[in-house]
């Protein structure tokens, strides 16, 4: 049971976003542009960052819903999902992205114990500088995401069907509310 | 040196800021609707559960520059803060902020250290559902905002001063960048 009385029976950060709509609008621009805004990573590959790092702070609600958007929009779908989560050097992605997985789960760690030497390899394995900027900032958003959301301990689903429904919204319609300004979206 | 190559030379989240405007926006909107936005905690109370948390995570620059928000709001200014950092306990804060400080402390160590008793601490002195929502969120957003700064290796000051001229801008002007839409601000 969540540790405030929020005004839906809406899971995880669903029903947060629903309570206090005022910060649910930067949270969701925030969403937007990092996860689906222009950028050299792919769609799945931020996703896939997001769920890594969910499933590294325990948070059960944004590993699940994460994992299911990442899936959907990855080559090997929720399999290579999996092998991420239980070994990202050993999972089949490229020599880029698991270099991209070392930083996000340094900074999942702290912001102090992402070191020169990651960043070389990352950058050797061909991330540009935007690529790791993007990683850093995304492992950081979600170490905020997996706080809000376990900090006043909402609820999450058991069942996977109800994240990759879930998921079918998010990456048909993307983060941004219904109720949003639609001068804003634009 | 930071890890990668920045547009400018400004220091800590002001050079991120300036790098990547498209990110810049939603984070600086979070952080004037969660520190400045209307609210029953006061300003200088919020800026002191960010300079607390950013303490935390050792995150120097956020600690600097939140530590001068809070003293320039703040009853008893700078001693005040540095009496927090040391030892919210003892710190001469009314015991609601005491509890809701607690809470942050958890939330910088994981979501799931935020306990059912922590929130009746905070809720048996006086504090509201939407305190306790808040609270929450900013300890989580500075935890996004610590590693974000340190996880780029972005440089901090070493005096005092500076960070004192940015919290003036900061209490004055408040969080949305110069170039940001007009439109947006109303």
């Amino acid at each position: 049971m969540p540790h405030i009385t929020l005004n839906s029976a809406e899971p995880g950060i669903r029903g947060l976003l629903r309570y206090r709509p005022e910060t649910a609008r930067p949270l969701s621009d925030l969403c937007e542009v990092l996860l689906r805004g222009p950028s050299t990573l792919t769609r799945g590959e931020r996703e896939l960052i997001a769920a890594y790092v969910s499933a590294l702070n325990d948070c059960r609600y944004c590993a699940g819903s994460h994992s299911a958007c990442a899936a959907a929009q990855l080559p090997g779908g929720m399999a290579t999902v999996e092998q991420v989560r239980a070994d990202p050097a050993a999972a089949p992605v490229s020599a880029k992205l698991k270099a991209l997985l070392t930083i996000a789960a340094a900074v999942a760690r702290s912001g102090r114990a992402v070191t020169g030497e990651h960043v070389a390899q990352a950058r050797a394995a061909g991330a540009t500088d935007v690529e790791v900027h993007d990683t850093v900032l995304i492992a950081a958003t979600f170490c905020m995401f997996n706080r809000y959301v376990d900090g006043l301990a909402t609820t999450a689903p058991d069942d996977p069907a109800a994240y990759a429904a879930g998921a079918q919204r998010l990456v048909t319609q993307g983060y941004l509310p219904p109720a949003a300004d639609p001068g804003h979206e634009g």
